[in-house]
This record gives C-alpha cells, structure tokens and sequence, in this order.
C-alpha cells in the first residue's frame, strides 16, 4: 500500500500517520520528494480495507500495491493453464466450441441438435436442465431429467457436457451429469456457493457478472481456487452499459486482458453476449480473432419453438457456416478449430 | 405487445406475420398509417421472448406494453404499502431510521452502539452475523453467536432487529432473531433463493443489484410476493457507474421514481451507496429530500477498529448530527423522524 | 509516480527501469519491500504519460500520484472560492436559485415567466437564445434577438441573466447580454472553446459532461482558471448510465466529491438531471440538502406548448412550491434561500 | 408513435388524450384490447418531444416508431455506401488500413513511418496537427506546418491522408491538405461544427462519442448528410463502462449492429478503444472479424519517444504483423486486405 501524503503536511501529522500504519501491523518505508511525501506500507494483509487510511488527516490518496488474487494470476503460474478433460485440452493450442441449446427440452430434440453440432465440430454439447429466469412466470427447466437426456444425447455422438448449476443443493445431481459445471452470471458474487464450488470435484466454468470488473471476475475465481478446485474456466458473456442496441455490450478486450492478468483459460459466449442470432456469428468471430481458448454457442434446431432464448439461437446451418469462418480466423493466430 | 412493420412491406409479409402472432396464441390488432403498419398483438403472455418476432423479416421493431410485474406495482395497490412491525411503521408519514455496525463484533461493541442509536432516535439496530465478503480472506462474521449477541442488543434498548441473510441454509436461524431479512445486492438475482424467501415469514429488504434496472428489481420483489410473502422493503444502496471517485453512484433518482411504479417502501442505505464516511451525511440528507421511506445507517463507537467496512462508519456523534439534520428535512416535505 | 515492480525482478531489470526514468527527468526513490520493489519518479510532469512506464518490462502497476489540475483544487485555495455578481454571491451562504424556460420564445412569454419566479425567489433568469438540438430539424433558438428579450425581462424584474453560449463565435454576443455564460454538457471537452472562455470577462457556469468523470470535469475547468477567467461555477446535470427509466442519472453524489476537492462552487440542475417534470421537485430538494450552492430549474408558464423540453419544466405552481420546501432544508445546514 | 394508456381508463379520459393528439396534428388511430386501449398517433413530427404525451393523465407509457434518422438509414440506401477516394474504395469488399502516429512532430518521423506502413499494406497515413488534450499544459499539435509535412510524406508513398479538424476555424485549410477529415470522439455532438462540416467538400470520419449510443451516433451523422456532404464514414473507438482494466471497452457490437441500421461504411480504431499498445493487435483483428470496413492504427518508428499517445503506439514490426493477422481474417469472410 503506497500512501501520498498531502504536499505541506506537518511533520509531526506525518509521525501519527506512520504510528497508525504501525499498529495496524505494516512496515513503513518514508519517501520525501519535493512536493509530496510518500509512505510505503508493507504487510501481508491482502484483506485490509485501504479506506481506514485514506480518511486520515493528512493523507491524500491510498494506493493498494498487490493484487488482491494469488492462485489465479498470472504470476502464480506463468505459462498458462490447461485442463484435459478426457482428452480434450482446454486452455491450449485448439479453440473448443461448446454448441446446444437454452434449455434441454426433449430426449428429440437434444440427439437432433447433438447430431449437427458433432457434425460441424463441437466438442462439447450445452443444454441447461435449471434455468435462472427473470420473470417467475418462465419455464424453468426439467431438472435431473433434463440433466440425463442431456447425457444420453452427448454420449450418442461422443460429446462432453456442460450444463449449469444454480446452488449448492444441485452440485451432487449436476456432477453426476456433467463434465464442466457452468456458473451463471448471476451467482458470480455467491461467495457461499464459491466455497461450495471450491471443494467440487469437475471443473467449473464461471461466467462474468453483468457489472464485474475483470478484477471482481478473477477475486471469485480465486474463491473457488483457495477451496481447493483448480479447475476454473472463465467465461465472458457482456457487460452492463449505456448502449441498448443490444442486450449486453460484450467486453472483448476482456479476453486479452485476462490473458495477460491470470493462467486460467477463458471462452466465450457471443449468445448471451449479443443477445440476438443475427450478430452472434461476427461475436464469435472477433472472440476467436481476440485471442478465446473457446466459444459457447447456443443452437437449436428450431428456434422459433425453443421454450426459451431461441432469439439468440443459431440455426444448425449458421452454425456450420461459423465453424468454417472460426476454423480460418483461428489459423491467422496458429491456433486450430477441429 | 406492439409490432411495427417496416415501411413499404408487402401484404403477403403483412399476413405471414399476423398468422405467426396468432400461432404464438395472440390477438391481432392492425393499424395501417401513412408511412408504417402497426400490428397491436394482444394476449396474456407476461413470459413471451419478444425477440421471436423481432428476427422476423418485415418487423422493424417490437415494443412489450405491459409491464412484466404486477404485484409490485402501483397499480395493483394504488395507496401505497405500510408495514407494520410490532407498532413501527414502515411506508407510513414517519421516516424510519436503522443503525449499526457492519459486523456483529462483541456483546459489549453491541451494547454501546445500540445504546447510542437509540439515543438519537434509530428504531432498528442493524449489524451481520454472515458477511458476504469479495475476498474469501476476509473476516466472515460471527454467525448464530452474532445473531444472539444483535437480538440481545436491540432488546435492552427497546430496537428492533434487521440483518442479512445470504442464503437458503440460514433462513430458519435469521428467521428466530430478526425481525427484518435483508437481502444483499448481490443476492437481488439469486431466484432460487427469492423464491425461498417467497415462504418466508419475514418481512424483507431487499437491495437492489448494483447493476439492476429499476425494472429488474421490482421483477425480483416480484418473486417474493408471487411466492406469498408481500412484506417486501425496497433498499437503494448504489449502482455501478463510469465514475470512481465513489464507490458506487448512488441513484438518488431511483426513489421517485420507485414511489410512481410500486406500492412498495423504499429505504436508502447511504453507507455503501457512498462508501466513505465523510460524505454518508450528505446522502443522508439527500434520500430523506428525496422520499426515501427510512435510512440504513452504519454506525461504529469505534470506526478504526471496527472488523470490517469502518471507513464508511458513523461515529456516534455524526450520526446524532445527521439525526438533527433529517429531522428538519423530513418537515419540508410534511413527514417527521423520531 | 509511484512504480511498482513485478516480484522476483533481478537487479539488472531494476536499473534498466530506473535509467528510463532518469533519461524522463525523473527523480527516483527507491524502496524495497518483503515482495515488491516500489520506485517513486519525482519531477514537474504533469503531462507525462505514465502508460509509457506500464509498458516497460518488469512494471506490474504505475500509480499517478499528483493530481492534474491545480488551479481548481481546494488545495489551492482552501477556503472556497465565492463570485459576487453585482451583490448576488454565488458559494456563499445563500443557495442561489436560477429559473426561467429551457428557450426564449417571445416577449410576453419571458415576462410572464419572469414575473412568477422572482415571486417566488428566484435571483437569475434562465432562457435558450441558441440551442443544440439532437436532431437537425428541430428548433435551433432566436439568437440575439433571444438575448434582447432575455436581458429586458430580467431588468424588468431585478434579475440577473444566465443563458448558454454555443461556440466561439457566441461568445461577444453573448457576454453582452449575460451575467453568466453557461457551457453545455456536449462542450465541457471542446478545448479551444474552453481556452475562449478563459479570455472571457464574464463567469462561465460548466456543466458536467453526460460521460464526464469528476477529475476530467476539474480538468476542464482547469483550462478556463489558467486562460485567466477564475470565475468558474461547476453544475451537476446527470451523467449516463445503465438506468433507463430516468433521462439520466443525477449524481448527488458528484455535490458533496467537489466540495471537497475543489474550492469552485457547484449547483444542480434536476430540470435535465432526470428529465421529467413529476420527478424535478424531489431531486432539487436532494441537491440542496447535499449541499449545492445553488438550483438552475426551467419554469414555464404554458409547458404544454413550450417549443422545447416543455416536459422538464415546472409549472409556476409547482416551482414556488418547491421553493418552499427547499427553504426549509436549507435551514437543515445552515444555509438560506431568499 | 404508440400511446398505450392505463387499464381502466375512463372514456372521457381517453377522449381528452385523443384530442391532445390532435391538437398536435397527429392522425390517431385507436385499438382496444382486454386490458389497454392503444392509440397509434400517425404524423410528420420527427422532432415532437413525445414526453409531453407521457405526462398526461391516463398515459402508461409512450413509444416512439419511426427512428429519428432518415438520410443515414439503411432503409435510405439498402445497398451500402461506398465511397471512392482516388480510386481507394471505403465500404467496398476491400478493408483499408489507415496508420500512422498520434502527432505530426517532423519531418524525418513522418518519413520514416509512411514508409513502414506503405509497406506492409496502409492506403492511408495518419497524424495529427492540432491535438485535443485533456491537460492545458500537454502538447497542443504543429498547426499547419504539421499538415504540410504530413501531405509530403504521404505523397512520396502513395497514401492518401486523414487528419483530425477541431473545429470550424480549421476546416479550410484541413481541406487543402487531407483527404478525409476526421471528427474527434468529444466533437461527436457540436451541432454547429456539424453542420460547418455539411458543407464541407471533403469526406468525414465521424468518431463516436465516449458516452453515444449507436442511435446518437447516427443522429449526429445525420447532421452532416442533411446538410449536403453525404461521405460520411463511422469509427468506433470505444465507449465508457464501469470497466478500467482498459482505457475505454471497445464494442465490437457496434460494427454489426451500425451494419444492419445503417448503409455508411464503420471503421475501428483499437488504439484508442483499447489505449495499450500489448492488446492493440488482438482488438483489431476483432473488428475485422466482426465486419469492419477498416482500420484506423496507431503507428510509430519509436513510440517511447513520441511526443503524445506513444504507449498505445504499435512498432512498425507489429504492425506489420497485425497486417498479415488481418490479412487471413478478411478471407474469412471473403473481404481482403491488400
């Protein structure tokens, strides 16, 4: 914590401020320029609230030195992470598309779309069984019915599974299940869930809040981490903004961002992050030119009848004609799209 | 649901349209201008995805006109929402005033401050017993122990008792000690939860997300009271904004413009809508101004050793003055506070 | 500057940072901690570019550390800075209030508006002679003509006359006619404009830009105070954010952060802070109980048929209502309104 | 527009309402559904403010339908503008990469980085001669003689020039030299330079606003077509979120999005949507891959000692890289770079 004192401050001002770093554990190394006099305090306290100093008499801004993540930054572990999940590597050199629909509807309907998926080279099949929704009147899912047709559809054409999970009392059935558990915008600051999260035993992939920053993002992820679950996918799926031409204003350069500030691999989600089908396939293409391990697509085989989101899901076709444009963008940067 | 077409579509499109609207079980209205024809679809379809039509080639654009909520609007209960708990007034003429620490520290830290609120006219005593906290290295609260230590507070002094819940699994435990459940910012979207707290006996605040639309809030009171409890108290705390010279942008504007669409109350927590001690009185000011229907203050005997969030903490003479201050205030505008 | 080295950098990479230091003309001190190395760059730049340092290998952050305007700083003049404009004194004890229509019509229009809201207590007048408008076909103002009528009608009633000016070439026209120029939310960046001002002999009241932070609106200010014209008052007008229900978004809080950063006094303008009639009484009455030196409000005699933002403007009745109330919640800090 | 009244409206009261409309010479047509009477108020009224509606007694909510931009609509023009620059095609199949560095500071720099980035591929060079800047005290631009060199340099090498005018005075003698005229971010809403600009005989490059909404935007181009000079190209540079991991967040969305709405070819410039050298290079090739007609780049021989914006400068090797990134990505989607 560096701590800019303001410039004319008394000498004797200055001897309390430091008696107060001192009680509060800090080492303090004093600076003195000509205009402003600069306190370093150095401790180990990564939880200390920073404001406690700023409203000191005398003190002019406070500036927190270390980031307040560990085990997901960079640092920590330099080259990158990547998880193989039977065989499948994410967070390497190939970028993995995840396709399906919102919601898993019917055992038809999930080995139709799984079909075309495979087909156009998705390795992992999506398809939610408990459905957050805004409005309490909305469907709300099949539940551990959903999850099993799911599975059976993914099995049948040798895909992976990735569905979400809400809360704690569906970890057991949702790991059961699935390969990844994915967590919802919504729940990113669910600080108990992200314990519960943490001594999970799939990989989770968890989606950024509406109005997280990246550094909130990578604070949850090290939640889950610190609990002793390593396996943590982030996902970006838009930011709150002023704009309303779309849904949500999907962050982009978060992809390089994270790159640069954390290890862990992180994907995509043009579908939520654009919120209607006519722009979901240039989304993808500029996650994939922007640097994404990843993508999560939502596609349904007929949209118009979807029991929900089927505004944001691409037709089967769309779907393959994104594949071949992915496949040549991901080239442009020695990455591969099977 | 109002449907506008684009300029110069054929009738042939016109009608492709109309037959989509009725399969989707709607009444059509149709309008055919100068310029535009404007199909009026109408139906009771709260949950319906107007995007569907949206995509549909000739629409220009789609406007929902009913509102998604009605059990929390003004309109199902144009006198406005008082609540009466044990004899205290929530929504009434009076502007109910609720204090205390952030965290629940000790038996005597409680008695002190309850001791002092009380003096200066609070009728809540607030404190957490389980603090959602953004690092997971930071003290977590006391738990049963800070419930018991906060209800034998406030009943010494005559207080009633508001505190946090934060999830399902502390319901019953929150539910034997307070006498209002608060719901925190980043729980307003949590719907399993919400729909736990619809079985609630309790009164509860519920505070908006710091990235929450006044629409969205509302959907998710929505929830509580479509669940059956209707004793829902607003709670505006601050939202996400560009600026970061304050923690959060405090939307003052939200508490007129709650009053006009709900019937609920409305309360205003200037202690994280502004972060910083010195400018929590001002804000003060300006929610009583503004309408809000109470104060969530936080108060501290000692705000340098407070365990969590005492740089955004009243001392206890601060929050006498601000007393005095909100007292006048309120008279402005034909209301009092104790 | 503060610059803090990544951890584990060798030595050699140090001295490579401080050498570009040096060449910069910086100063350095050095501290080295448990985990960090932290340099602190002394020197008179206040233009210097710090992302030319992030960018250097071995630099995990770079804090800025003075601030980057000077003559606005309540540093600079810590007692605060009062203009007296022919005996109206503006940030000082009395809260000012300016009123008047968002355009100036005609004659009769501006005497008969101007009659009702010095009745009530009103010390300027307001009223548009040029007016941005979003759109190319809307009413573009009177021009001088506007300012005739403007300047007669206050003389009329002993008011005094604040009205905008547009660009440069406004700017003579302009000051003969107005007591205070004002400057629009779309110019609070347009420097050439802002380094005209500075050569202005009248005060010049700045709003703040829709999307303006705090510190690059003091920036702004900034370039006026060093052309030497000191008379800069600072006006609240909403700022943008997420929230549609309301025009903008009122930032009170913006009130109390200037107070205390600058010493230039600040008034709100609620009439486009929320940009709607029912909600302009509550947010004055919030902005002077947040300490605003003064109110800018459109009053319109006949809003019904007013050719410009007649939906913001109160009705005469209106208007002196809320001057009742916010006399009263001036008492609350010790202030008055006449 | 569509007026959707409230449930249970009386009829005297819709019939006041109708006449309100009528009196403002709108067509009304009236529907009447199970639970809300519509009306659909038909008229040639681009400019009518339609809060004035919203206010009346009876009104529930009020929908604007035909969108206040009509010259830079796609339904104006569905096929796309192109406009041809001496035979340098922007909006056509081709994407044009426009380089070079923030400010003209000599000849010998303008030399040298036209040459690199003819080089690799740009058909147009940039510089700037006169330089909007946040600080009165930074560097302000060589005014005419940075043009002159700026034209020398890019005729030796077969470019073309875009420069930035701040403001009407400059017009002139920016056409003398430039080939398209670029509007800085903070002019985005001066109406009157817009409309200066409406008569200009050059191509414009109008910069979003930091805080416009795709809606605004547009409105603000058309300023520019209304007034005469129809060459008007878009450029997205990013816009103000909560986010400050990155100068500003750059919405990729927006390429798609303008795309659909509107006929006027959009470029981007990832050096200041992003304001960081290390992630320029992922930014662009995004836009690119979401559909961007071009490119608007950063470049210097030796940006740690360029004279403003080194840090977001590329080096003329990552440039070139960038090129051959882009130049696989265009193919993509069967666009090329040349």
């Amino acid at each position: 914590m560096i701590v800019v004192l303001e410039s004319g401050i008394a000498e004797k001002q200055i001897e309390d401020i430091i008696r107060v770093l001192h009680d509060h554990g800090f080492d303090v190394h004093r600076s003195t320029g000509m205009q402003h006099t600069v306190l370093g305090a150095i401790g180990v306290h990564p939880e200390f609230d920073h404001r406690q100093i700023e409203l000191l008499s005398g003190v002019s801004e406070v500036v927190r030195i270390t980031e307040p993540f560990k085990l997901t930054s960079r640092a920590f572990k330099p080259e990158g992470s990547v998880f193989d999940i039977d065989g499948i590597k994410i967070g390497g050199q190939e970028v993995i598309i995840m396709a399906g629909p919102c919601s898993v509807e019917t055992e038809e309907q999930m080995f139709k779309i799984a079909e075309k998926v495979k087909e156009s080279g998705a390795k992992f099949l999506r398809g939610g069984a408990f459905k957050p929704r805004t409005s309490p009147y909305s469907f709300q899912g099949l539940g551990e019915d959903g999850l099993k047709i799911l599975r059976k559809a993914a099995d049948a054409f040798q895909l992976k599974v990735i569905t979400e999970v809400m809360d704690k009392s569906q970890i057991d059935v949702v790991e059961k299940y699935a390969d990844i558990m994915q967590i919802g915008t919504r729940n990113m600051q669910n600080y108990t869930f992200l314990k519960d999260l943490g001594k999970a035993s799939k990989p989770v992939m968890l989606k950024r809040g509406i109005a997280a920053t990246i550094e909130e993002w990578l604070m949850s992820a090290e939640y889950i981490l610190s609990g002793g679950n390593h396996q943590v996918i982030l996902c970006e799926r838009g930011i709150r903004t002023f704009e309303t031409a779309t849904r949500n204003t999907m962050d982009i350069s978060a992809i390089p961002v994270v790159k640069k500030k954390s290890h862990l691999p992180i994907i995509a989600d043009p579908s939520h992050g654009i919120g209607i089908r006519d722009k979901v396939i240039p989304m993808a293409r500029a996650a994939v030119a922007a640097g994404a391990d990843g993508l999560l697509i939502e596609v349904h085989h007929d949209p118009d009848h979807a029991l929900s989101d089927g505004a944001q899901s691409l037709y089967p076709d769309q779907f393959s004609q994104m594949m071949k444009e992915v496949r040549i963008i991901a080239q442009a940067i020695g990455r591969n799209v099977a």
